[in-house]
């Protein structure tokens, strides 16, 4: 029996999601809340490694455990009891054995929220990036429209990634903006390294005026990551949705 | 000359506003802020002494500084740069030498947030208070009316208080609902010891039913501390704004 569990995490204080062996990650707590739990050594995979500093409302982790004794709907507050206050389960389902929480994802949705105003605001700085220049929500809302389709995105990729292919298609990308609060949300089939937050420095680069919302076609086909924005910082970034 | 500044906490890891000696407070920071600007002791006078935990907004603060070098308008953001990253200061104004910033306010507003699911949010906690029942709106929108007014408030003050009267106004008390989140927001010209998270605590019983709204002009009158709601806990409460 397989069991996929919805992961909720403040990531401010881990190095990620993913397992190392010199630094606290979100897999290392969750599998040892699982082991505690079933009394033998317990490895889940995700749907996304998200990186340092990332959140996320909706990851997914699935496990292997034929020998699970715990009802499936009392499992997510159990865990919850068993783990820091940074890291909640918010549900649990069966899944069969041969499902994949990463190759079976059909899409996922982050958002990337940014502050904007002439100082910063203390009870946003964990989940937003601080961005003193007024941004222009009009122009932010016409960039993003430009990221949706299938195109090669090898100007928001990382330096030095492995990725087989640059070609992603993203299903939805919009921005809204509540008082100082600009929130961008970006639907794709999948997603290269630091892409969703290079997409976002562009757009808010097209917010503040340094480059134009017209440019984004141009940027997309140079395949240039120099022609990008820059990359935003990870507490901005929260991984909301993984749909299957 | 005498400056007032707004100011905007993060209060998860304070005891609170007021200098202590063996816990460290928000005043103590910008105090030490404040002292190193104008290289001499500079105390602050604040409009709220929030307590251990409750966060900020519109906190304001005063101190006198015929001394001060610093353009006004730049003040906040030469604060900010002194400050931890938990503490901002978003705005400064100069005020007469008379001006007292907590006997000249003329009302506050305060909002307690509630987040409540079968599973706590992560990203929530620091900000809101986890209740795990549903909540009724609309009873609790019913309850939240019944506060305003010019009423006795014994029963929603925390015992021992050494207030002199009781009565307080309340000009305005509603609730709102967002998702998961629940807000309320109270202002009034002045609260006793405990009376916001008494008065969330007793409308959040509404919500789950455990009391019903019309019972709240019974509770008031009672002057009967037993008869209210519990005291609920710090991290949902924010001083949102300082009216002069």
């Amino acid at each position: 029996m397989q069991i996929l569990l919805t992961v909720a995490y403040d990531g401010t204080n881990y190095a990620g999601w993913q397992r190392q062996n010199n630094a606290v990650t979100v897999q290392e707590k969750l599998e040892d809340a699982l082991s505690t739990l079933l009394k033998r050594q317990v490895t889940v995979r995700a749907s996304s490694r998200t990186d340092a500093g990332v959140h996320a409302l909706g990851q997914r982790a699935s496990f292997f455990a034929p020998d699970l004794r715990v009802p499936l709907d009392k499992l997510p507050m159990v865990l919850v009891g068993m783990l820091p206050s940074d890291i909640s389960v918010t549900a649990a389902e069966v899944v069969s054995n041969a499902f994949n929480p990463r190759f079976g994802a059909k899409c996922k949705t982050y958002e990337y929220k940014i502050y904007s105003a002439a100082c910063p605001n203390p009870l946003m700085r964990r989940y937003s990036a601080f961005v003193p220049q007024p941004l222009n929500i009009e122009n932010m809302q016409k960039a993003a429209q430009y990221f949706i389709g299938r195109h090669d995105f090898a100007a928001f990729c990382a330096v030095g990634s492995s990725a087989k292919t640059t070609v992603r298609e993203i299903y939805d990308c919009h921005v809204i903006n509540q008082g100082h609060c600009y929130t961008m949300s970006i639907t794709g089939n999948g997603f290269l390294y630091n892409m969703v937050r290079i997409v976002s420095g562009t757009i808010m680069y097209v917010g503040i005026g340094k480059i134009s919302a017209d440019d984004i076609p141009v940027i997309i086909a140079s395949c240039d990551r120099k022609k990008a924005g820059k990359t935003m910082p990870p507490e901005g970034l929260t991984l909301v949705e993984v749909k299957y």
